[in-house]
């Protein structure tokens, strides 16, 4: 910005009205470069998170130093299914939509920057280690698709089709180090692992015969193992990726005892989160257990009775709790296992309609989704007095943008 | 900003020279008010670190998506050796400085914002689980100090007198779970907790008798256990913080087997970056290895042979290898360790005189300073080729701010 205002020519020391009008267009003009049509925040993202609203398909940003909601971003199609990831930068969320849809949000000013449809019907998607990929796990048309981050543009088309010819719905994708992507197959009972790490060359290795009909799966928080939960059999499936030609062993087989299952009305969830300490805790399908295996030996070490068939099942950062939450008609109910002595320590009641919660990145906070009470609720973990209600319309997924700094989630 | 500049008074259509000088000023003004007098960025700040400039005592604020430096920060005191933590939003880095200087610093504006000196010689600090509190461990005069992280108002002061009357040096602060801080006692050869989480009334305990001279400590991943490591014997110190009444065990006890150890010109560093899956990789003193502990049992599983004595022992975040810098006369290299084949699988030189190396949170990228080829170094861990060199002077400690979504970092 220079210091001279250039006089219109001809002025001598006087200026007739339209000339000062002419000057007064130039200033206002001028001034205008000082205003952003959107304003952009200048602050931390290390504590910034998204609450899905998923009946009006829009997310509030929310920041969980002093509880508050920043924003709320419109235009995000169908999140009646919704996940996300997060930018290695802390600024962005890829938002992945069940009607296929794709948006980028930027977390300074809660606007969407670009949004692809990229399928018919999609579940979630994953970032690469490295920040550069972004793949989206579809069931319609099935497959994965790879974009890049910067720009959403498609860098890989990999479709799911099994030896049949017939295309599975995909689940479970994690990414793992190396830029790769490791997914389950549903229809197929079949686990991928794509390296895109040459970016026009994708190498996908398959894993066949990994059990019946694999609904979801995880990573360990180190990426060496990926487990996929079975809907067609009770057990689970194990992959150690450390493996030269990686292959999937039973672990929990038969952990239903030959007892009939029960009906299941919501597909329980696996994360990395189901890690604590040295142990996993995985919800049982169709039981009213949490399933405690050794990260050491796979063995069962315990079995946890619970109020309902859990959904989410999640351990506090350090360890010491894993609170767990069920599907209708227990779904107003958070349980919590105190680790060390293998058992629900306490019961408590958020709302109408629990559907998710997560933890702040080093445990000291817990933000819980209460749907049918229009809240968020959270709490204090030491205590686990509640610190504050939001608002928010029928929420959902509560995803924290830390999650950008660890694998598998 | 209103859309109307009103003229000086008797202006009917013409303005005289004098006038127009006034109105000239005015709008200089006004435009002054678009712009900051210092600048602050709108990014993300999950991406961020710093890089400490010890001799000129100054910090470079990097990024680690791009491998660019921001902004070079001046006014920091005595840097020589320096340790810092970060706010939990990714804003704002707090530097230790060996001189007692506690320092905040603005990351999205290279600025300091607030600094204090708190103690004659400090060697480092810690930040609470919730953010809120900074501690700083003291060699004189000794004891921890608690402050405000948003105002650095002294918040506690918590003397390390011992049984004896005399005070300690502080040496490896680590922050536990509910506002509390773990931290050994060189002199004394004691391990006291202060739980700060009512500010107004610290409750310290006490843990006597855990082996001399402990030079410094971390904690796992979860914050379940504290090692020290001892100078004045070979063996560490081991708590487990989930017992009611806390004790230390000895661990990897008598692991100089009886040899006479080679002087000591440079101590090791203890930090959560031990942990590779279950395994814990320490630096021996005084000894040319690295010693390998189970979690499970903590047991001794190996010791590998290295070239040097090992100051850092990192791993990598997905736990396949552990990086190993070392003291002179060996500080020009780097050994790498193949945990799945629990050996050397490489050795190489980046310059002269290797200080520090910091991962990624998901490992894909190495920092790596080079003090006396005033250089930092950045390697793709996948390939382990180089990315880039950015100019340093004297670098030494490489920080990233996703640390502050760890506990024990």
């Amino acid at each position: 910005m220079t210091n001279k205002v250039p006089l219109p020519k001809g002025a001598r020391g006087k200026l007739s009205f339209p000339r000062l009008s002419f000057f007064l267009a130039a200033v206002l003009t001028l001034f205008s470069a000082c205003t952003t049509p959107t304003p952009l925040v200048s602050r931390g993202t290390s504590d910034l998170g998204i609450v899905i609203e998923r009946t009006l398909g829009r997310v509030q940003v929310v920041e969980t130093t002093h509880h508050t909601s920043l924003f709320t971003v419109d235009g995000l199609g169908d999140l009646s299914h919704a996940s996300a990831v997060f930018s290695r930068d802390g600024r962005y969320a890829f938002i992945f939509g069940r009607d296929g849809g794709l948006s980028k949000v930027d977390l300074l000013s809660g606007t969407v920057v670009n949004r692809i449809v990229q399928a018919g019907n999609s579940i979630g998607g994953a970032i690469s280690d490295d920040g550069t990929l972004i793949a989206t796990a579809n069931y319609d048309p099935g497959g994965i698709k790879v974009f890049d981050s910067d720009t959403l543009a498609l860098v890989a088309d990999l479709p799911s089709t099994g030896d049949d010819g017939k295309s599975s719905k995909v689940v479970g994708i994690e990414d793992l180090p190396g830029r790769r992507f490791i997914y389950s197959l549903y229809d197929a009972g079949e686990v991928r692992i794509a390296d895109v790490s040459v970016a026009a060359h994708p190498v996908v290795t398959r894993i066949p015969n990994i059990g019946r009909l694999p609904y979801d799966g995880l990573t360990t928080s180190d990426g060496r193992f990926y487990i996929a939960g079975l809907f067609g059999e009770d057990g689970l499936a194990l992959i150690d990726l450390w493996e030269a030609k990686p292959t999937a062993r039973r672990i929990l087989n038969h952990y239903g005892r030959g007892e009939q299952p029960l009906p299941v009305y919501k597909m329980p969830h696996l994360r990395t989160w189901a890690q604590a300490g040295d142990l996993m805790f995985l919800p049982a399908v169709g039981r009213h257990e949490v399933l405690v295996v050794s990260r050491t030996d796979w063995r069962e070490v315990a079995r946890i009775a619970v109020q309902g068939q859990p959904v989410f099942v999640v351990a506090r950062p350090d360890g010491r709790e894993v609170w767990v939450n069920f599907a209708h008609p227990s779904n107003d109910a958070i349980q919590v296992i105190d680790v060390q002595r293998m058992a629900v320590a306490r019961t408590f009641i958020p709302g109408k309609a629990v559907l998710h919660m997560e933890f702040t990145p080093r445990g000291e906070q817990a933000w819980v989704s209460v749907r049918d009470s229009d809240q968020v609720v959270v709490y204090d973990t030491r205590t686990g007095a509640e610190i504050t209600r939001l608002p928010a319309d029928k929420p959902s997924g509560i995803l924290l943008g830390a999650r950008a700094q660890r694998m598998g989630l």
